[in-house]
């Protein structure tokens, strides 16, 4: 089959493809062409196999040509993971729109107007929630979204799941909770400090965190959003009907609870670099965010997620850090 | 102040203006200016005060710079009921991409772009929503539409609330019902039979009911959706804060409980002209709507609908069917 990656630069957009490297298959059948699309050029992964045709497109999907020519290679299966993160999305309003929303809609009418039906996995995210929320939010509450990024998401989820009721494509959108670790540097997502407060400790490095420890929300490891990913790619869709867009599992923490966990894990000297320092932007942005979900839907479909905070900085140690 | 209405050589876009011509004001203030927008010349209502400016102004919202001209006038108070219904735009899916979705964007990106923070009320409509359903749905429940019309109305909605939260605009989306009885001709409306199975037999002509006596639905009479306009244009949305789109009441009727209103009206000759004539089409479009709402913030701030479906059919007689 062939496979196409948008986004692919990105850290989840390589994880992905490292994993389908890795994998040879996708949804039991061979991997025989991978295309890497994103505004600068992607590495291919290490591992894949000789007879898989990979290319990095260097393609800005919010041009409309761009959308149709990757359409034109009548991808099997396409993770659209394109994307400009919350905070930029925030600061610069008609970029947030250009990519977050024209992208996804010249991509997703490209993929209609094209021959076949690509099952087409749309990495959406709980931004789409907005505040106030109960304690656990089901999958039927509304989207209310408080940021242009959770707008932005949003709307593509609806154009996922209407071009997927007429039987143009075949979509899955799949709502992120927060990612962390993250490896890497900080990037501008309001988010990134649940990921620093772990990740520069562990690296000996400081830390701060702009928000109270009481601060609680759901979590997932980049390793559990790759899984959900190709969980997706394989997915029966005649189980969703026409609600394509699933609440993803993940663990509900405390910023609290998250620094008990590196202390079993790393001890009191990697906590200590951890530093308070509040930041009120931050804190408006995250006070919008929700708690936790019961994600029944996608459970019961088979996404799973890990259920300690331990595993997740565990991932993080497997995967990242060794490499880094 | 100065008012824009678009879509205002439509049904609701004529009763609008006939009753801000009536008032001669809106929130307590005078009435100065009118533009009438539509893609066909609007006619002036009658009564409307020698001093105010009105204008009939022929303009496609989807065409960027059309927005951007009528937003440099400066309005105080945008009625955004410009669209195409929901029969068109499921069987012409580009033009209603183009209109309710295009149209609308541009509109209020132009209307963010220009100066000041008009208020802009926008005429969403249950068709958000898509089954399986509660019996009766609150404030809360999520958008999951089951037609191209509701995907865009959703999006049409994210726009306006994200534009208000940003203070770019001050917007309120109205959910409307139902709207019955239609006066005039059948239009496109997949829900038109719910008006003409009233409208026709009222006027000595045969009606065709496609769906069962059984089917439930939530309505509200033209007169009541002008109510609902006005209001929301009054309405203090410092209450609403980011939650800028409001359910509109409505009363819950069978189609069977509509009939039965029709013969107490006007008699059982009336109601015998009325024949069933199943349409698989709309009955499976009208099964993915839904029966009734709380409407509990809507009624909250003020917005009243009626009470019985006698008072829905004797607005027509007294509003529409004399002028007919």
């Amino acid at each position: 089959m062939r496979i196409l990656i948008t986004g692919a630069a990105g850290m989840l957009g390589r994880k992905l493809a490292a994993r389908l490297a890795a994998d040879g298959s996708l949804a039991g059948r061979p991997i025989e062409a991978l295309d890497l699309a994103d505004v600068v050029p992607a590495d291919p992964p290490a591992g894949l196999g000789a007879d898989v045709a990979v290319e990095a497109v260097v393609a800005d999907l919010a041009e409309p040509t761009v959308a149709a020519e990757l359409a034109s290679r009548a991808p099997d299966v396409v993770f659209h993971l394109a994307g400009v993160v919350s905070g930029e999305a925030e600061a610069n309003p008609a970029k947030g729109y250009r990519v977050n929303l024209d992208g996804t809609r010249h991509l997703l009418d490209a993929l209609a107007a094209a021959p076949g039906r690509p099952r087409v996995v749309f990495s959406s995210s709980i931004a789409v929630f907005g505040a106030p929320f109960p304690p656990v939010i089901d999958d039927d509450f509304h989207l209310t979204p408080l940021t242009s990024y959770g707008a932005q998401k949003a709307m593509g989820e609806l154009l996922l799941a209407d071009h997927s009721r007429r039987g143009l494509i075949d979509g899955v959108g799949i709502r992120l909770p927060t990612i962390t670790v993250r490896p890497g540097r900080p990037n501008a997502a309001a988010s990134g400090f649940f990921s620093g407060i772990i990740r520069e400790p562990l690296n000996g490095e400081p830390a701060r965190l702009p928000v109270p420890p009481t601060v609680r929300h759901p979590h997932a490891s980049p390793r559990a959003a790759i899984g959900f990913m190709v969980h997706a790619a394989g997915v029966d869709t005649d189980v969703l009907g026409p609600r394509r867009n699933l609440t993803m599992p993940s663990i509900s923490v405390s910023v609290a609870e998250q620094i008990e966990a590196l202390g079993r894990v790393a001890g009191p000297d990697t906590v200590a670099l951890i530093h308070e320092e509040p930041d009120e932007a931050v804190a408006t942005i995250v006070a919008g965010w929700p708690e936790a979900f019961t994600a029944t839907r996608a459970r019961q479909l088979g996404f799973v997620s890990e259920t300690t905070y331990d595993e997740i900085i565990q991932v993080y140690l497997d995967d990242d850090r060794s490499a880094g």
